[in-house]
């Protein structure tokens, strides 16, 4: 038996490496990724110098200007924009929650959600209804919600390792809280902030009206005040809670998707898309999420170019626009690529912060999958063990009504929710090492690929 | 062939899972621990109020008399300390390094190594001699060197994944380089600090005169610092520095090994040690390095405790005193063990910071690795996928003599060295879910060794 298993595993071990030179480009490009602060420090202008960057907002567009400035630096064939549009949503003056108690005002730190209706100069008055989920609030007597405020405040699922999963579970009340809240007839919602710290950041994200049309006002509030508020109500369950928030929606702006490639050798009419997104919310800078995507992205070219790595395939890196508000970025690419009959081969997207690679989601067929896991060796030194199937990112998703095979970068994901959509998500919570591993990670897979393809 | 290695596959499968029941309590270990704040909160206590926790130093007895205090409030069998003695330097006044420049003084961020002698009231006024390691400095003709600061100044390799590689790399700069400057006629030395970020925290660490008379003040000053260092001697290589210190050493004095004991059920003359060091250099607090390592230890008996484990084997934690001067504790444990002839049955460390496991490095035969590697599938889903042949641990490493099977923690290393040994090695630093997965792994881990054995 031992016999038969060795020459299989001779069989598949010649099968695993084409070449020996794949493994030395491998190792070259961690190697150049690392001793690089070329990303990092560009990604450190962009947080400090545009932050708050909601989509069509002049931060995102001095964004753009930055980096299409470095674009045209570097031998990139070709450096254009695609048009699009964009809602013009405005947070307005700094949001306000409040109670009183006996003599005092406590404040409470909070965040009008993305999209959120402003609750008019005199605010909200009202008393608050407390639930853990849209089903619990669904099942509710709509008199005990009728002219209430309702809170969510069911605290992050600890449990799982991949915290993107207790995001999963809670994001629906923040997204639809406030439609599913509306047809109760509450006049407003507060949403526990998505995050396993305890701390005093709203951590804002979208909010949707789907198919109300009483828009009521929508607030994040930290995880800390939420325990003060839940312990506060629980003395006095007829607490009245002060909102205000001075949002609004302005006709829809124009925006760019931004894009840069070096033409395929062998192949240039297929193409490999590589990006994330430029856009964030407005509290913090949008460091992880997703300047720092971006600036992996471009990374990918910087490493090809010095390496002299010419591409087979068209290699585009995508600067997308507005993934936070609607995906008009994502959609008009799409939209793009469809009416233009490109051959979309690949697409990359980094999206999940910049901290430690530990591998990627294919969203791709088994034997894709499979193919590309005799790659895996090569990653393994530099701590990537994961290659498996799944979700790969929201703005190369809609690449897949083209039958495009999708990966995600993913990464340590403990800390990402400590920083997603609040004040907190700043260029010094990057590491320079750690994003540089993921771009190293991203330009090694994309290599293979584009040589091998699958 | 197919058939065969299905039929060999399906072998070890049986031989892999012992029990399905293992899976689910390696489970309830982790859901316990990333649901806990224990641990993460007592680490808060110990690094806000027992900062610079050199040993024998009177916050090094306060963190002892703490966490004493905790183990007494736990189900331990017995709780008690290990008296040794330690040495007693102190780094006295704050240091100080400057140069004339123009009309100018400017000022470097410095920090005594520790051991290191002071420079005495007036200080040292000398100059420089910038090397990149040990073999260029004895290289060198002693008259270059003889009544100068020897500089050494070679960045951190940011080649390798493995961090603790480059610190292997540099290191003995640190640890030697006074005594190989001195043998030269060197009046002094200052060393780049031991970390691949650019900031303007000196890192100290333990210094050592080996063989020489005279003993030479030794410094590390801050990356920044020590590439304005370099630049400026490049502009002028005459140039002289003022170097000042205070150290000074005293007679020795009494600490102690803190242990808690949870005797075993079948083997109590077995005993399987947990540990970590308690005792910090004093910038900083010793958040990562160690007091983590120690509030996980601590931690693999609360999950054991709470979660109704009962150990066959004698369970030790064991709070290290001065792992970071002498090796006190560690040389201490090993005399006890052997004068008691105890049984050392297996031993595991975390001292490598609380970031997000890997896996474990253990100092052990083939045989056992590849039994230990049968479990490795309950430990992948939480992110951990290294169990592989290494080095253990400072404080543990003597039990070698006993021959017992040792293992490390490993984590994420891309950030350690930004901290070690550094005033920013604080407990903000710490991320509680990195920190618990690391205390689960190794309450899994032990689970398994002393229900299993090897």
């Amino acid at each position: 038996m031992r016999g038969s298993i060795f020459i299989f595993l001779l069989i598949l071990n010649l099968y695993s490496y084409p070449q020996q030179s794949d493994s030395l480009m491998v190792r070259s490009i961690f190697s150049n990724a690392l001793n690089s602060s070329v990303a990092h420090n560009h990604l450190r202008w962009i947080c400090e110098n545009t932050p708050g960057r909601i989509g069509g907002s002049q931060a995102s567009e001095d964004a753009l200007d930055y980096i299409e400035t470095l674009m045209k630096g570097m031998p990139f064939d070709t450096v254009y924009r695609q048009p699009l549009m964009v809602r013009n949503w405005n947070r307005g003056p700094h949001e306000k929650a409040w109670i009183s108690w006996n003599d005092q005002r406590i404040d409470f730190n909070v965040a009008a959600l993305g999209g959120s209706v402003g609750t008019g100069e005199n605010g909200i008055y009202a008393g608050i209804v407390e639930v853990e989920s849209i089903e619990e609030l669904q099942a509710m007597n709509p008199e005990l919600v009728k002219g209430k405020i309702v809170f969510f405040n069911r605290p992050f699922n600890n449990d799982p390792y991949y915290t993107f999963q207790a995001y999963g579970e809670n994001a629906p009340m923040r997204v639809l809280g406030a439609t599913e809240a509306s047809k109760l007839g509450a006049v407003g919602i507060v949403v526990r902030s998505l995050t396993h710290s305890l701390d005093t950041f709203p951590h804002t994200g979208i909010t949707r009206y789907k198919g109300v049309n009483r828009y009521i006002p929508a607030f994040a509030i930290c995880t800390m005040h939420a325990d003060s508020l839940a312990a506060l109500l629980e003395s006095d369950p007829d607490l009245h809670l002060h909102l205000y928030s001075g949002c609004f929606e302005l006709s829809e702006k124009r925006s760019w998707n931004l894009i840069a490639e070096i033409q395929g050798t062998t192949y240039p009419q297929r193409i490999i898309t590589i990006g994330g997104h430029i856009d964030s919310w407005d509290p913090g800078s949008g460091a992880h999420d997703d300047g720092a995507g971006c600036m992996q992205s471009l990374d990918v070219a910087r490493l090809f170019f010095e390496l002299g790595i010419k591409p087979r395939n068209t290699i585009r890196i995508v600067i997308f626009m507005d993934e936070e508000m609607d995906q008009r970025g994502a959609k008009k690419y799409l939209e793009i690529a469809q009416a233009r009959a490109e051959q979309h081969y690949f697409a990359l997207e980094s999206d999940r912060g910049a901290f430690a690679p530990t591998g990627f989601s294919f969203d791709v067929s088994d034997a894709t999958l499979k193919k590309f896991k005799i790659w895996l060796p090569m990653f393994e030194e530099y701590g990537i063990h994961n290659f498996i199937k799944g979700g790969s990112g929201v703005d190369i998703g809609p690449l897949k009504a083209l039958g495009t095979p999708l990966a995600a970068l993913m990464t340590e994901p403990q800390r990402y929710f400590d920083y997603q959509h609040a004040d907190n998500d700043t260029w010094d919570k990057v590491n320079r090492r750690e994003m540089q591993l993921g771009s190293a990670a991203m330009a090694a897979l994309i290599y293979l690929v584009d040589k091998y393809g699958y």
